[in-house]
C-alpha cells in the first residue's frame, strides 16, 4: 500500500500520526507521548521523524492541534469568525519535510478561541455537506460551536471539563469519587443543575457531605459530578441546543454522556467520534492545499 | 501571668496553640505545621507537648478544627440541627492531658457539615449576645449559617475557595492570573455571574481567552476570577443575605471581598476576624466546661 501524506494529531500530551494513500484512506496508526508540552521548540522536528520511521521521508505532513500554537512548533495564527473552519492559510514548519499546521479559530466579542477542534468540524462538515446546526464538542474545554452555509459563525468554549478533573482527582471530592457509573445518579444531578444553575458550587460540596453522613460515594458520586457539572452548561448553553440541531463530536464515554443530557430534554443529538472527525478533516485539509505539497 | 488554660485550634495544616490566662485573655501565641493532615493517629499527643512545651504539664486544652474528625486524634461525632453552636458533650482526647475537642454540625436534609466553623459562630455569639440573623464564612468552603435565638438553625456549604485555589493554581487560568488586585475587574465580574450563575463556566475560560487575544493577565484576571465564583455563590445565596442582617466571619483579605460584594448588593454586611471569633469560641467552650476541666 503506497503512503501518500502524513495526517498528524498533534495536542498537549500526545502525538497521534496516520501514513495515508493517495485516496485518503489510514494505512497505518502510530502514537507517541511526544506531546507539545513537552517539546521544546527544537524537538518537533526530531520528535516527528521518529514517530514516522520508515514512512517516505518526503511525504508532507497535515497537523493540528496546539503543535499550532505560540509555545508550539510554529505559530498558525488563529483565524477570525465568521470563517469556514479550514484556513487555506497554513503555517509551514522549518526543516526539510514539508509540514502544514491547521490554524485555529478566534472570535472577538465574547473573547474565545479554540485550535484543534476546527478540524473536528471540518471533517464533520466534509461528511454532511450543507448541514447547518450545533456542533457539541465535549472534551477539557468544551466547545458549543454554530455553523451555517459551511462556515463557523461563532463559539463558546466552557470549562467543564478541566473542572470535573480537578475536582474528581485534586479536590476534597477525590475520597468520595470511583469507577463506574450510576445512570440514575447523573440524571438527577443533571436535572438539579439545569434548573437551578447558581447552585451548583453547593451541590458540589454536598457529594462530600453526603459521604461522610450516609456513605454515598464511587460511581453514584462520580455520576452526580459529572451531571451537575454538564447540567449547569447546558443551562448557560440553552439558546445552543433548544431546538436546534445538534451534533456531539468527542471520545465515546462523554460524548454519550452529553447525548444522553440533550436527549432527557428532548434533543435527538447525533453523535460522532472525534477521532474519526479529525482524521476527517485533515484529509480536507489535505484536499484544501492541494497537490502541489 | 498564669496559664490556666490552652487553647487549640487545629486544623488539616496546622496546630495554632494560646496559653490563656484564667480571665481568658491569651498569653502567648505559638503555631506549628503539624496540622492533622500529617499526622497518625500516635503523633497527636507528641505533637501538642512539643509546641506546648514549657507550659504547664497539666492545663486543660480545649480544641476546635479537624482533630475531631474520623480521621484526626479522636472523633468528636457531628452534632445535629437546630443546636447551639457549642455542644456540651465534647469527645476527650486519649493520654495524661485533660484534652476535650469540639464536635462539628451537620445538617440532614440538605446533607452538609462544618467542622471548626461552629467555633467561629459561638464566639460571634458570645460577643453580640441575642444577636439573630446569617453568619458568612468565607474559606475553603464557605458557610452560609442561619442563628436564631441562640441555635444554629440551618446552613449550606459552597465549593468557592476551594474551586479558586484549584482553577489559579492548576488549570489553564494559572497561567493567566497574578499578584495584585482590580477592583473593577472584580465588581465587573461578580455583576456578570450574579445576573447569570449559569455562565460560569463560560466567562471562566472567558479569561483564557482575554489573555491569549488581548493580553489581559495579572491582578485583572485574579480579580475577576474571584468576582466571577463569588457572584455565582451570591446568586445562589439570595435567599440567605438578601434583606438579612449578616455578618463576615474570615481572615481580612478574602471577608473583605465579601463585604465589597454585599454592599454593591446593598447589604451592609459587619466583618469580624476569624482567628479572633476562634479564640473567643474556644473561651466560651472552656467556660461551658466549667471548672471541673
Amino acid at each position: 500500500m503506497s503512503i501518500s501524506w502524513i495526517a498528524a494529531d498533534w495536542g498537549t500530551s500526545n502525538l497521534r500520526l496516520w501514513a495515508m494513500d493517495a485516496s485518503g484512506q489510514p494505512v497505518e496508526h502510530r502514537t507517541s507521548a511526544e506531546g507539545m508540552g513537552g517539546l521544546d521548540p527544537d524537538g518537533f522536528g526530531p520528535a516527528l521523524e521518529r514517530l514516522a520511521e520508515g514512512w517516505p521521508a518526503d511525504a508532507p505532513v497535515i497537523a493540528c492541534g496546539m503543535v499550532g500554537s505560540r509555545q508550539g512548533w510554529v505559530e498558525a495564527p488563529y483565524a477570525a469568525l465568521p470563517c469556514p473552519p479550514l484556513c487555506p492559510d497554513m503555517a509551514r514548519a522549518p526543516g526539510g519535510r514539508p509540514v502544514f499546521v491547521i490554524p485555529g479559530l478566534k472570535q472577538t466579542t465574547p473573547a474565545d478561541v479554540m485550535r484543534g477542534e476546527e478540524t473536528q468540524i471540518a471533517g464533520y462538515m466534509a461528511l454532511n455537506p450543507g448541514w447547518d446546526g450545533v456542533i457539541c464538542l465535549p472534551g477539557t474545554h468544551t466547545k458549543w460551536v454554530e455553523v451555517s452555509a459551511g462556515e463557523v459563525v461563532s463559539f463558546r468554549t466552557f470549562m467543564t471539563g478541566e473542572l470535573f478533573a480537578l475536582l474528581a482527582g485534586n479536590s476534597v471530592l477525590r475520597h468520595s469519587v470511583g469507577d463506574g457509573w450510576d445512570a440514575a445518579a447523573f440524571e438527577e444531578a443533571l436535572g438539579a443543575t439545569l434548573s437551578r444553575p447558581e447552585d451548583l458550587a453547593a451541590r458540589l460540596f454536598r457529594i462530600r457531605a453526603d459521604h461522610l453522613l450516609t456513605g454515598t460515594q464511587g460511581a453514584e458520586a462520580t455520576a452526580r459530578l459529572s451531571g451537575l457539572l454538564i447540567g449547569a452548561e447546558l443551562a448557560a448553553a440553552r439558546p445552543w441546543w433548544l431546538g436546534r440541531e445538534v451534533a456531539v463530536i468527542g471520545a465515546q464515554k462523554i460524548a454519550g454522556a452529553y447525548v444522553t443530557a440533550l436527549g432527557l430534554q428532548g434533543v435527538p443529538a447525533v453523535e460522532a467520534d472525534a477521532e474519526a472527525m479529525t482524521l476527517k478533516g485533515l484529509a480536507a485539509a489535505r484536499t484544501l492545499i492541494g497537490e502541489s505539497a
